[in-house]
């Protein structure tokens, strides 16, 4: 490819649309997009498959920006390509309710495929997007219908690599020998605290070659387009492995402080901005100002990618002539839609059936629900056998030559690698063909914290199957005994926490799980056996909470979720028959969808006029906007069998029952008892 | 070292004494004791310098088992070595309240440095312990008194090599040219999924030679001791790099299932047993059996340490005697008290002062202190120039040879890399002689859950410098506003989560952080100026809550923290005037804190007959456990100016009176309202 002028011209038009936009919000990066301007334009303009009228078509190529910081070159190239973004939302730049925030989100703007900011995290996404696309492209492809073939491209900086989660997933690729995924390192050498040589002299090269990655050194990433140009080609050429181009760019080129760490992260001086523009032959007295014939070059690209994506519609159409099932599965697939009726397959229990360990019940669901939910793409993070993450017949996701497995697989085998695993579902399920899930033991979901902040900012349907969840768990102790983790994720918007009871609870958890297609769960099972309840149903499950045990004239309301309902059932028989108080029993597998239930029926769950007593083997954190007194373990926990840790921290029949007394004691002289879902006012969502 | 029959039963020794307690607790890892028993034994016998006696020798050599779960191994050593660790405490392994608990803990057994299990820690702490060592050297060695010289060892396995936490410690390490390190990778090829071929196919020879490690490949670490004594040997001489030994072993040696996932962390059956004490001579007939001579061969090693001590105390006394100031300060160091009078140099303000950003003023009280307080040492992951955590004249931490600074720095550049430097202020904090900080963004400490779970759980005195606390970041938007993790590190036992309102309050949380010395602290700092309250004093802080501003009659208390306790202010004043309300303001910076203060002094802050509402621009999770109301963010954020985003939220005075008269008027017809400080009963600590 040869390059000319009108390139950089078209380089010169993004680096200044940084420069100003971050100027007129007086805040942002504006040297990565300065520095990174002429690799995103060679790979935007020569490289890359999209068509931003359609920014959701299956086979466009996927670009992810993992130093999000840098996200007015993401911005200025959606808008100089077409993209559903005007010059005004670029002047909107990192104002409120704009559809260009500080760091670029998914659910906002289109083109943005992932929501990127946090360091590490697009790297792992962009692996997940490429395994995605391995996958999609193993189950869907036939002899002459290459329905999927895109590249997945990722920028990444400095603190992407320092980041711990970025060696995770790129290990990974390396061993998954992802060949469509292309990343291209912005090598400037400068970080928030200077320059990197004082933290980060690693030797990157080898160290992606250490995982099996395809390395290219490209020198001069300023101005040496056609060397750009090679480096991708070589890529693409090296289908067995991923590749990274190391790029040595200089940060905030054009700028008086170019090559320093001065702008990277604050806005150029209105002198420096003037001989900038000069600098680059635009009017130092406008601002962003677009040349018309950038806007016809990239015009221009974004047409081909339309009539690109005529073809393949054509192709789509010959598809579905020739295998309607798969055109039919792949369709609903990318509609977001289950397929009809999918949900007879979960399995029901009777109190007849035996007592079985939720994690357990959970492997039965996915061995229930797999062959009529193709989509289901699991694994774990080296948990398999104590997650009972895989079912009998599943495949391993692995590149053929391992012999262990193929890219149609469906069973991820992650390794270690929690927080990877939690990036890389976020990229999986952002891709639109796949509904991941994910285990590991419920504390270590913790791991992978900001991943879980991200399927829920982005809005990424992402299971968590996290078992062995409570000091439950038993000998393993308290270096692995959640207390804080419900808490924590409760906390967290738009995320769903399910602790289930019962057989019933649990198909009712996954119900919920798989049919919430902007939310992430996370589904806390337990190790040991807990018995079926009598009055449990999937029904009542998803309503996030429901009476479980129903007394006229009761005293108290037990409300209890997972292993610890069973124990508040015979608490209730022993307060009946010894102390002749009657107790309700409340279940609340889920206190994110019980919230969204409808303010009469939650009172009809926790109705007035009677006190009530939560009962859950962790932090009594947030208990106290359901319940008047709680019953919890706000200290860690402790190494044993875990009928003894149990019995350690009195989550007996005889221990709840003490406190339940205590609880109608204390609430015995107070007249018209409110119940905690009545408030003052609402909350803002 | 020649090695011989005495050696083996040694090694065999630990191998039937970790199957037999793993056999009795019926729970637990045989494989990695029994495989990695030989170059235990080879370290301990022949390399480590320890005194069982005296446990906390400042100048032993750390161990730390980064494969946390093989932690019979390090109990067999600790009893076989003459620890306080008796026989019945290993055949009390993994029961309730042992000294063996399932993964080891640091508070509980002698001999144990750091508490690790959860992976990817261990080597990280080990970084740390390094890094400490370094650093004291540099501090308190001079001529003839070469005071600190240990080693710091440290096992691990490919679970730790997957974790990304240690690639992050890895890479720091590395650059660090941490001499006196010396790791062993277990190079069993076997983890919990089975062969490690079917996620881990690095290469990690050459991914630590990427982070400029230096290192050693033995080929059968299960009989060549020569070959291990001269590894570590070939490591102990190369003084400018941190080693490590890739050991090939056999998970489980000896058993029948030896080499499989069979052996990893399940007990041995009986028969298997049974033979393996037949092929290493014992008697199958017996169980926790050791014999006279390993006790007596590993018992002259151990009077060999204490003989080691000896002399070093005669060279500490000579130290004393021409370094006196700095014996002095040593000695204080280790003993856990900070200089007398040292808090006289904490900032006091007066509402005559300037408003100023606490991370500001927290620069201010770092700057004040850091002269008196000579153990501080602290850091940022790369956000050193907004995390605002160094001070002027510091020096940083580094290699002389990066000309960038020395050993005696107390400045460390961590880089990117908030996990690692969380588990690595674990580290350093465990070494006795240093008290860490770490700077980031609140939001990013949550990168760090795993390793602030464990300073809490280890009750290490870690300070996170958590400054950008809120929406009140502005422009950088959701991706980086903080909404749960304020709840997430307030559920978790025995962390302080600080958030300072102003000047005074800033230097009270300081206060509470540096003298508690088995807790860590959170203390999450504005990104916005700050206005110097009236009424508020580092006493009143330090108590965690406080009445900042009372009214007899009052209608409401308003209770709050850190950046809204003004906004608050404003409001108490807009609803005496316009609405004729009266109103108390609580400033209430540390949860943890204020539960420790008398149940007289709580109910004195939030008294009973009278509503309460609490105003916090995040998660309003735990607020309802000290207040009736709450005014909080249940979403995420958005990006913009910080006061646009407080305006959206309603974070104005204005927002805060509408739902201050929502509360009255929901709670004017409750008689005797009682504070939600009153409970049923008492929560188990």
């Amino acid at each position: 490819m040869a390059y000319d002028k009108s390139d950089e011209l078209a380089i010169n038009t993004i680096r200044v649309l940084a420069a100003d936009a971050v100027a007129k919000s007086n805040s942002g990066h504006p040297g990565a997009p300065m520095g990174m301007a002429p690799v995103a334009h060679v790979l935007w303009k020569n490289f890359m498959k999209f068509n931003p009228k359609n920014p959701k078509w299956l086979n466009r190529d996927r670009f992810v920006l993992s130093n999000g910081h840098g996200c007015m070159l993401q911005y200025a190239l959606l808008h100089l390509f077409g993209y559903n973004l005007s010059m005004d939302d670029l002047k909107s730049f990192r104002t409120i309710d704009s559809k260009t925030p500080g760091h670029p989100e998914s659910h906002d703007t289109d083109g943005i495929e992932v929501t990127t900011g946090p360091l590490g995290q697009g790297i792992c996404n962009a692996v997940g997007l490429a395994m995605a696309q391995a996958h999609t492209a193993a189950v869907f492809n036939k002899d002459g219908f290459k329905l999927v073939d895109n590249y997945t491209y990722c920028f990444l900086g400095d603190g992407c690599l320092m980041e711990g989660v970025s060696s995770e997933a790129s290990s990974l690729a390396g061993h998954l020998q992802l060949g469509n995924l292309i990343c291209i390192y912005d090598d400037n050498h400068i970080s928030i605290d200077g320059d990197t040589n004082c933290a980060f002299t690693e030797d990157v090269v080898k160290r992606y070659e250490s995982y099996g990655w395809h390395v290219v050194i490209v020198d001069n990433g300023d101005s040496d387009l056609e060397a750009i140009d090679k480096a991708i080609k070589e890529c693409q050429a090296v289908t067995d492995k991923p590749s990274i181009i190391k790029l040595k760019t200089t940060i905030g080129f054009g700028s008086k402080q170019q090559g320093t760490h001065g702008v990277h992260g604050a806005p150029l001086k209105a002198d420096d901005i003037e001989q900038l523009k000069e600098k680059f032959g635009f009017n130092p007295k406008e601002s962003f100002a677009v040349p018309q014939e950038v806007y016809d070059m990239y015009g221009k690209h974004s047409s081909d990618g339309a009539a690109q994506e005529e073809e393949w519609n054509k192709l789509l159409a010959a598809y579905k002539e020739k295998y309607p099932a798969e055109h039919a599965d792949l369709t609903r697939r990318l509609s977001g839609k289950l397929p009809e009726g999918w949900e007879k397959n979960l399995p029901v229990y009777t109190p007849a059936d035996p007592a079985i360990a939720s994690r357990k019940l959970s492997e039965t669901v996915l061995g229930k629900i797999e062959a009529v939910v193709p989509e289901l793409v699991g694994g774990s993070a080296d948990l398999t056998g104590s997650n009972l993450t895989r079912w009998k017949s599943a495949v391993d996701f692995q590149p053929p030559s391992t012999g262990l497995g193929d890219y149609s697989g469906r069973y991820i085998r992650y390794g270690v690698r929690e927080h990877g695993m939690g990036a890389i579902m976020n990229g999986l399920a952002a891709y639109g063909t796949i509904l991941p899930y994910g285990g590991t033991f419920l504390n270590f979901v913790s791991y992978a914290a900001g991943a879980v902040r991200l399927s829920a900012l982005s809005q990424e349907r992402v299971i968590w199957v996290a078992t062995h969840d409570s000091i439950g768990l038993g000998e393993d102790g308290p270096t692995h005994q959640p207390i804080e983790t419900l808490a924590h994720f409760r906390a967290l918007p738009n995320c769903m926490v399910w602790r289930p009871a019962d057989g019933n609870e649990t198909s009712g958890s996954y119900y919920v799980a798989l049919t919430s297609n902007h939310t992430p769960s996370i589904i806390a099972l337990s190790r040991q056996n807990l018995p079926q309840l009598e009055g449990s149903s999937i029904e009542k499950a998803a309503k996030g909470g429901y009476v479980l045990h129903e007394v006229e004239g009761a005293d108290i309301t037990l409300v209890s979720t997972g292993s610890e309902v069973c124990i508040c059932v015979d608490a209730a028989k022993e307060l009946q028959e010894k102390h002749g108080l009657k107790v309700r029993i409340v279940s609340m597998p889920c206190f994110e969808v019980f919230d969204l239930q409808s303010k009469e029926y939650r009172l009809s769950v926790l109705p007035d006029g009677i006190p009530s007593l939560s009962v859950e083997v962790m932090s009594t954190m947030g208990w106290e906007r359901y319940t008047h007194e709680q019953f919890g373990i706000n200290r860690f926990g402790a190494s044993g069998p875990y009928k003894d840790v149990y019995k350690k921290f009195e989550f007996t029949p005889e221990g709840i029952a003490k406190r339940a007394i205590a609880t109608v004691d204390f609430w015995k002289d107070v007249p018209n008892i409110r119940s905690p879902i009545n408030r003052a006012f609402q909350q803002m969502i």
